[in-house]
């Protein structure tokens, strides 16, 4: 007894130690835009068989997670993502956990994390996980959507050319029969169009005709959808019940394969950007 | 392929976002602490039928998860949990990841949620896990080896109170058949020794002889172990094979429950306190 | 000697310390402004002499300073000031100092204490400065021109609040022979429609008639001017030199007492607020 | 009336501003530094003809204004300037301004630039002050008191560097007649040992008996002294009044020229580090 009345004076006594936290509050009236990346996904994708230069059972597992990071936290207003990345954009006003950047970037690592491998048997039925995934995470702010926009469009760009290279030297190595090595040689230097021309010539693939998942990654976006559902009421001055048709709006994460650079895609989400003031 | 050189060329015109990423390396010199909680844990543990006060299954696979995350990550010299919590200890002079604040905590968060899902089967073999948890972290920063040894006995006074008080609490209301509200009515304002008292008194148990998982949490540290063994070799001027014994030092992660308040512990393990200068 | 060369060994042993020093950018693409306080200046303003509730010998000064820190830094906007306290404003895009919040704060802090004591004698000739003077300053980033606007806005309103208080305040002490604490007291709990009637009825003032700079503080923003230089020339096929003006236009930091709140202002200086994108 | 009433509620509408202030406590227990330097003092010392390679003048101008920052601003241990810059150390457990860094640096710059021209006169009697300079400034926190001390060697180290190179280099041009570029030619790629050959060979100066404070710097220490005042008493059953000396313990500043590197400085001056815990 004496020793543990001891032990909670202590407590107070260790208390300072929190004040060495620190605020890491976001500066108000930025976009937060959370971006993940796979940790050491080249060997993760080696371990588990892969398929290359694509796989799209690990490219919908990561959208199927990132759907849950959007449902299950606040305020995330279009994600988009490609390879073994997905950024998260939270609202310029958002004031979930007031803020506070650690918050936002290990609420969005750990639920990302853990929904990949209890998500991961939907997708990879006939493949074991053999380890738990890492991810890891940071948190960038921008000021003006135009600044945004062109994160945006700076990830969707990067998939475009990643793309373009790994379906060129996939496509030599599994079809054209040369060596990692030297498929890395022929494409030295070369500009978009020469792959592009390559891909034509040797393989008779129009690159613009390869999957839209592949060559614009995937964003998610939030879709207003009227469900209907039959209710059974009965009115008081009626004798008999009756079936009527509810319409209720909900909310929705759909995705998306499409172009985020130009303007179309802003002028048809207007709500995504809110007013820049 | 016009299209696609321009896309190109786009990418180094967006690339200027990358300027907007700050800097949030940790002072050098400092023990840096990573603090994960789970997300809602309470809820969490009504849906998954959580033993009360303690479920030493949901204990156990905490720490399974603390064990990856040491294995896995990089100088990390001590960690602590009780209850839904854990902190990682990374060492003073650690440079991983050059010491960016949000690379350490994600990739705690990540890697201990991804780890919580895929070891839940080893626990709760008979319960279904129902969806994928989240954890939230913290980094915190502590210049001397004393602030460190505060903040860890603060985290361990903490499991020493909540486990007091929430073992009266139910022994109050699955024993004494109390409600909870009246529990509560009835442990409002006392003190250590008093909650000592009524376990004693009412339900004959001494809170001393409580398991020490309970009373004092887990603390993970790396032992030295000695491997044995067996190799089969053949000497140049020997005609037969040999077998030898091989010993081979290798750390490994032992988890303990003991009291990390008074000075025996670190004199017990004092290479995680490296010298203070 | 021998003792020399183990100094200079000695120095590159130590310079591991620089790496303690913190990066301190501010995010891009955001207004910086810098506001300064004077340190105990209602001190300062008893020894001193100051005239109640205001000394233009002080505010000019002030201004002063202002400028001298406008012309000698790089990127300021525009400035403004209200009793013991000056707000600089950088431009968005500004990448002085690669924009470290450090450099920018302790420029201009240290720039205008030293010109406080420079310029003091041409403010306050019969006056001996009885020591030197300290200023505090903080670094605030906003994102928007509306979150600029509406910055100047919240200290050109507490100009206004405390002009008025203390135009009141001091009358009824001067002029209508209370103590201090009397109007103290008199004036709790009066709004700003109360303390106009006070001044109107016992003593004949009219608020909106008091000197703008009293009411809107001293806004400084840049002014194109045209100089006009004579200069000799003398022209190859003409035998005599010639006398011929030269027109050159220059920025000049000109002072104004007008209201920041409202649109004119930002329509009549439409450079100061870049677009916003 | 109508129109003020208006701008009070106007104030609370802007007063979200507030909140774009970011919190920059320092972290705790860790040595808080202040490092000032001149701003482009290379050039206002050309035009304020200081003396090469030293100008004593504007040394102990330095001193004066490194004591009128010890003395004015609080917790200030230790401070030791050179050349054209000044470092300040604020004890461990300050808590000076919530030990907010922008209060430190710009307190200390604000001080440090308004007792530059107030005091230039004491030092510079002939010579007038042209314009007012400036001074940037950083903090920079250190946990340990190894670290503080090797912060300290390290300025002083540079300081001994940069007076043996402006030694020889001023001799060469002063009294070897070279021209700058010629003794820059001269010293490039020598090390400290040949630039003392130089010295003694052609101009038979001993390097290590040029004046303490310039191959030193200057450090400033609290000095407690004791102050004897004579005062007159007049004892009760006394008739006469009566002269008692009153010894009262005051701390000064006291500046010192000697090594900092070695153990000595610190055994004498233990106070300065507390037990570093």
């Amino acid at each position: 007894v004496h020793l543990i009345s001891l032990r909670t004076m202590a407590k107070s006594k260790f208390e300072y130690v929190r004040n060495f936290e620190v605020d890491d509050t976001c500066l108000r009236n930025c976009w937060i835009v959370v971006r993940l990346d796979g940790r050491n996904f080249h060997k993760f994708a080696e371990q588990h068989s892969f398929t290359k230069p694509n796989d799209d059972r690990a490219l919908n597992l990561m959208t199927r997670c990132a759907q849950a990071v959007m449902e299950e936290l606040e305020d995330i207003v279009i994600a988009y993502g490609q390879s073994d990345e997905y950024s998260f954009v939270f609202q310029k006003k958002s004031n979930w956990f007031k803020r506070r950047a650690s918050k936002f970037m290990t609420h969005v690592a750990s639920q990302f994390a853990s929904s990949y491998v209890f998500y991961w048997k939907d997708y990879f039925q006939d493949q074991t996980l053999l380890y738990p995934p890492g991810f890891d995470g940071r948190v960038i702010l921008y000021p003006s959507n135009q600044n945004l926009r062109d994160y945006l469009s700076w990830r969707q760009a990067d998939c475009h050319i990643n793309n373009l290279f790994n379906t060129v030297f996939w496509n030599l190595v599994q079809k054209g029969g040369l060596t990692t090595s030297q498929a890395e040689e022929k494409l030295r230097g070369t500009l978009s169009g020469d792959k592009n021309e390559i891909l034509f010539s040797e393989f008779n693939i129009n690159y613009n005709n390869e999957p839209l998942i592949h060559r614009k990654g995937t964003a998610l976006v939030w879709k207003k959808i009227d469900e209907i559902t039959m209710k059974t009421i009965k009115l008081p001055n009626e004798e008999k019940e009756k079936e009527i048709a509810v319409t209720r709006t909900r909310k929705k994460v759909t995705s998306l394969h499409c172009d985020l650079i130009g303007e179309e895609f802003w002028e048809e989400h207007s709500e995504i950007l809110e007013d820049d003031s």
